[in-house]
Parts: C-alpha cells; structure tokens; sequence
C-alpha cells in the first residue's frame, strides 16, 4: 500500500514556487485550516507520510481503488493502444473528492476541532466532506448552493444519510445570506456559499472548512491516485505512454497526473488534460495573476484564468465549472509538459453513453470528457499505453445522460 | 480467481431433489432459455467450469468483489464480534444481479441468439439483463412494470445507458399488453410483464429471456459470491460463525450462503436470511407445493409461499416483493440450517441509515434488513466472526432513504 504522499510543490523550483505564490499569504490559511494542513501546504519536503488511521479510513472507503484495462472499450474503439483506466469511481462516496476530505477531517479532529463548514455546488465536495467529517466524529454543516440543492435531491439526501446538515445557500444562518435574501436574491453562487462558509468559521474556532480544489494541499493529499497507479503498473510491468484526465480546479488531475510525470519524466509521449469547450480555462484562459475567488478578494496567485469575474454558464459537468485552474497545473502546461485539451458537452456525454455500453461503467459527466479525448487519442496514436483517470461514478447525473439518449 | 461454479443442486439428495422438483417440466424451460443454461438447471455434478470468456466478463464487472472488516460499523456498534462484509454493491451495474445474467446472457450468444426480453419491476434485474445483453452483443428489450417506469426513472434510464430498449408493462407491443390497456388498467405487474416477455420469446426464435431469482441456475451462477467469500476468509484466516443475507426470491442469499453452508458445515454457529415483515414467507409461509408465477400457470414447486395469489404490498426494498422464496433455500430453512427473521421496514432503514454513517456505504434497502439483523446479532453473541453480504449499492434509492431521514 501507499503510505506516503508526493508534495506536489516539491516538483516546482523554490525560484518558481516563488513567483507564482508571491502575492499569497500562506498564513490566510491558518483562520480556515487545520495547522497541520497549512504546514503542508508550505513545506516543501517531497514525501510527506501518511498517518495510520487516515490510511485505515483510505482503506475502509476503497482505496486502493483498481487499475483495470478497458478490453471492451479497446474493441469498441477498434484500436490496438492499451487502455487502463484509475477507477476512483468504486469509491464509497462515488468520487476520487473523499481522498483529499479524510486528511483535512483527520487532522482537525486531532487538534481538537469539532466541526466542518463546507460550501458545495452540485455536491461531489459536500457528500465528500459529510463522509470524512463523520468518519473522524466530527459534525458537518454543508451549505449547498439553492439552485443545486432543489435540482440536485440525491447528493442533498446522500450527504444526509451521513449525517450532515445542508443548507440552501443563500441561508438564514449568516448575515452574507440574510443580506441577500433581504434584497429578493435566492439563486446563490459558489461565492456566496464560501462566504457563508467564511463567516460561520470566524465566528465558531471550533470549526474549519475542508477544501474540495485547487490549493496545493489538496493535490497532495490526492497524490496518492497517482502513486497508486505507478505502483499498479509496476505490478502488470506496464510503461506508460498517454496520461489523461479532466480538469476543473484541478485537483483530481493534480493527484493523478503529477506523480506519473516525476516518475516517467522524459518517457512519456502526451500528457493530456481535457476540459470544456464552455470554460476553456487552459485552452484559452490567459497565465496571469488572477484571484482564486469570484468575488476578487483573494490573494492572486499565478495560474491559467478566464478572470475571476468569469461567469461559468450552466452545464452537466458541474465540477468542472470554475474560472482557473490550480496554479501547480497551470505551470506544467505552461511549461509544456501537459496538454489541454477542450471538448464540447454534447460529443463528450455521447462518448461516455458508448463507454458504458462497453465498459457497463456509468462515469462522471466530468470524466465523459476523458474519454472523448481516449477516443481522440486512440484515432491518432497506434501501440500505447493509454493511462487514464475515472473521477467519479455518474449514477446520480443519469438525467443528466438522459438528455443526450 | 474462482473459476468454477458450485451446482447448488448437488447439495441436496436426489431423493429430496425428486419430492422439490417432481411436478417440474424443466423441458419447458428450453422455450425460454439457452440450452447449456437448461443443462446446468438439470445437472447435479458438484461443480461447473466457468468458461473463459465469462470469466473476463466477471472481472471487467468488478469481480472479485472486495471482502472488508467493518471496523466502524464494529466500534459504532460497541461490539466485540468481527464484521465481514462481501461487497457486491461495487460491482459495475450495482448489484449481484449481473454475476448470474452474465453467464445466461453469454450462452444465449453463444447458441446464436440475437436478442434478450426480459420483465423487471424497480429495475435491477433489467439493469443486470441490459448490460450482459450488451457486453455479449445481444439487443436487450425491458418490460418494466409501469409504477416503477414512471417512479423509478434513474434505473430505467441505467437500462437506456446500456443500450436497451425500455417499454412500461402494460405495453402495447404484445397481445397481453394491449388487451389490459384496453380494460382501462395500466399500472402493471410483473406477473403481466413475465406474460408480455413470454409472448415475445414465443414469437421470436432467436430471442431468449434472462431469469432473476427463484430458478436453481440463477443460483447457481451466484455461487461465485459465497465461492470468492470462502477463498478471501482463508486468505484472512477467518473462520466464520454467523453468515447473514437478505431473501427475496433467494437467489443473492442461495449463491452467498449455500457454499459457505457446504464448506463450513457443522462448524457454524447460525445461518440467518432476513426478509420483511411485511412479505413474511420463510417465517409465516407454508412449506409446499405452490407455483412461481403470480398467475397459477407456471408448474409448482416444493418451497415456502404465502400463495401464488398473494399480492406483495408496496415498500422500499422492492427486491424482496415476492411470495415464495427459492425451493433451494427453502429445503435448507425448513431442515434448520437456515433460520428466516423479519423486519420492519422502519427499523431496517434507520440501521442501513446507522450504518452509511459509520462507513460511508449507501446500501440497498433490500440489505438493510441484512444490517440490522447484524445489530441484534452483535446484542446476542460475543467474539464471534459474523460474514455478512451487501447485495447491492442504494445511490438509486435515496429517495426511499430520504422517507427515513
């Protein structure tokens, strides 16, 4: 088993490092994170080990999660590259999200924490935040964007059965949501769900918030996706030739992808990272300055953004609905090491309605777009070794297929 | 990996199979079923090679399914018995149902069939029917009972994802079908549903139906979940005391439970099925001569019924809405080697609730009786290894859940 993580600021430079977190205040952190988190998040060690009962409740959700090669969508595809596939699907709570959730649940409660504030939008980070918070005796109060919360029944219910409070947000819990419901406004936005969340926090230092992207932490806690996968290659003596994965802040791709590029630098023909064509962030975004919020209050840090003003438009994959994309990720494509990739909704959702007639695998409106590009990749490239990442299980999005069946 | 099936009905003398079976006609059966299927129904050697293919059907699927420790469930419990779950909600479909539809599914291609019918009602079966339809290149056609096609619109669009044709039972594509809408009835039951995939076969040669539950070769096929369960207890050296499942038609319990009973016997301190109060056939049915069918027209069956005429009320574990139960797993009840307890539905879904919170796992309604049973069973014994199996995930049933939060 994997029993540490790869710190994934250790990949970077100091010198780099520097100029792209220059503007941050890493000790922002400390009014919303456990200590040992924000430790984490500076150091720049590259192994970090993992502590025993975080890789006991790994191992209780199902971690190791299986490397399994897609014969039938190699037929299906007519193609004769090798395709793996990283099934962060089979977890308990449906997504590669609880992965990074237990170490931030972990560590609270071992500093003496009692509670979570989390902000979700269509759910993936709140049923993922509900779990670890529950499994480390911890209460949880999840404030769910309105329009996901009445559109999205089954992750509000999912998070419930663990044991979680939902709120719509905006709420009447906090002044931030009584401020807009005063004035008629109801819809709400992952802004002010995280303004929410910041307010309960400060007023309650019992509490943190546990982070679903983009920061560092979070791609280092998710490391262990990809360590798992280097040492499930290793056991089949497979070398790799393609990576790919899908990106919306980051995270899962991070966790995935980064490991596998330390590991076969040099060796490997394409990373790919895929996108959408609505919120091409990588493919179209500017490498800028740019704050990590949508309300322009964050500190910037350097990365690929559409502005931080950018209003994502409505879409089946939800979690790839944000403006930037994780400054770690964003220098590796900056540098060249990974490509980005946008697809559009509809040929990316019809890709992965025919990967589930060949696989029997209902994959996550996020990952359709990883799969779309498998099909890219396997009309380009011939005898590869394609290495890709399932995030997550769609059975809770099938209305979301429906659309397009 | 397991690579044979145990024949559950080399377990019984012939003497006994005789008194079970002797109004059976397992000729009729050829009407419906593949031939190697119906050969396997009849057979009483021990064991059956399972063919290559299947075999890597079963793995692409998710088998072997993990076997896990349920430390939380054990620490939240405050007991000092050991928890084994069988994990049959990982599998690709989210249920055990494919482990036996897979074979079926294959056998029919391999006789040359084209096409698979097949009658469902909240829709697992049909999920399972659709995708081994689909992985052996079969087109799958699913009768679903109407109140489910309308309530249970997550599974039917499942069914669609893997590319089957879905109609709601009344349809007007048979005679039986029509001549109800016409009446004016159109809710459906799955005794009309049996009637209209009946009438399909009949007029289609090339077409064959994949069975659900009740018949020895469903069971048969499932034999892999108590197969793997003993090969993964020696790898642990455990020996179990108590083994536990839920009891619809019989055939998740008859593949878990008959070859631990066959491997283990006389060394088990209890073997339990649960079932519903509300459908109490092993604990208030009669042990007799009844027939499968809802409609008195299929021959009878030495086994525990509440009569073929009895009229399952509605409730959330829809798999366990059937008036007799496995001729199989009955003869084992009524020999004392199983002992049948019923639940409450509320009291089952509070303990499946209980239990999602202490390791994140969302199980079916129809194994939260499964769930509860372990809690009284942890008030009963100490030290004791209690292997229990989770015949399928409940993301699909939220709502259900939802009742109970």
């Amino acid at each position: 088993m994997v029993n540490q993580w790869l710190n994934v600021r250790s990949l970077i430079s100091e010198e780099d490092l520097y100029q792209i977190y220059k503007y941050e205040n890493i000790n922002e952190y400390l009014k919303f994170h456990p200590v040992n988190v924000v430790e984490h998040a500076r150091s720049i060690e590259k192994w970090i080990d993992i502590p025993t009962p975080v890789l006991e409740s790994y191992k209780m959700i199902g971690r190791q999660t299986p490397l399994v090669r897609a014969y039938r969508l190699e037929k299906q595809l007519q193609t004769n590259n090798k395709i793996y596939l990283k099934r962060e699907d089979l977890l308990s709570n449906g997504s590669f999200k609880i992965t990074s959730a237990l170490p931030q649940a972990y560590y609270g409660a071992l500093e003496g924490k009692k509670s979570v504030f989390t902000e979700t939008g269509a759910g993936q980070t709140g049923v993922a935040a509900a779990l670890a918070a529950r499994l480390n005796g911890l209460d949880c109060k999840v404030f769910m964007v309105r329009t996901s919360y009445e559109l999205k029944k089954l992750r509000r219910l999912m998070m419930e059965m663990y044991g979680a409070e939902v709120l719509a947000s905006p709420s009447k819990d906090t002044k931030a949501g009584r401020a807009l419901l005063s004035n008629g406004e109801s819809n709400g936005s992952i802004a002010l769900a995280t303004s929410e969340v910041m307010e309960c926090i400060s007023e309650n230092s019992d509490s943190f918030n546990i982070a679903g992207s983009l920061l560092d932490f979070v791609l280092t806690y998710n490391s262990i996706v990809g360590l798992e996968t280097i040492k499930q290659l290793d056991e089949e003596g497979v070398q790799p030739d393609i990576i790919v994965g899908c990106v919306g802040g980051g995270s899962s791709f991070g966790g995935f992808a980064l490991p596998l590029i330390d590991r076969y630098k040099g060796q490997l023909t394409q990373v790919i990272c895929t996108e959408s064509s609505s919120i091409p962030t990588l493919t179209k975004g500017t490498y800028c300055y740019d704050h990590p919020d949508g309300e322009g209050l964050g500190n910037k840090l350097l990365m690929y953004s559409l502005g931080y003003d950018f209003k994502p438009p409505a879409m089946h994959a939800s979690g790839l609905r944000y403006h930037a994309a994780s400054p770690i990720v964003s220098y590796f494509v900056n540098k060249g090491f990974i490509e980005a990739k946008a697809y559009e909704e509809k040929e990316a959702m019809l890709s992965a309605i025919d990967f589930s007639r060949a696989e029997g695998v209902i994959a996550s409106p996020e990952s359709s777009y990883t799969i779309h590009a498998i099909k890219e990749i396997c009309h380009e490239y011939d005898n590869k070794n394609i290495v890709a990442v399932i995030t997550g299980n769609g059975q809770l999005d099938l209305e979301s297929y429906g659309v397009f069946l």
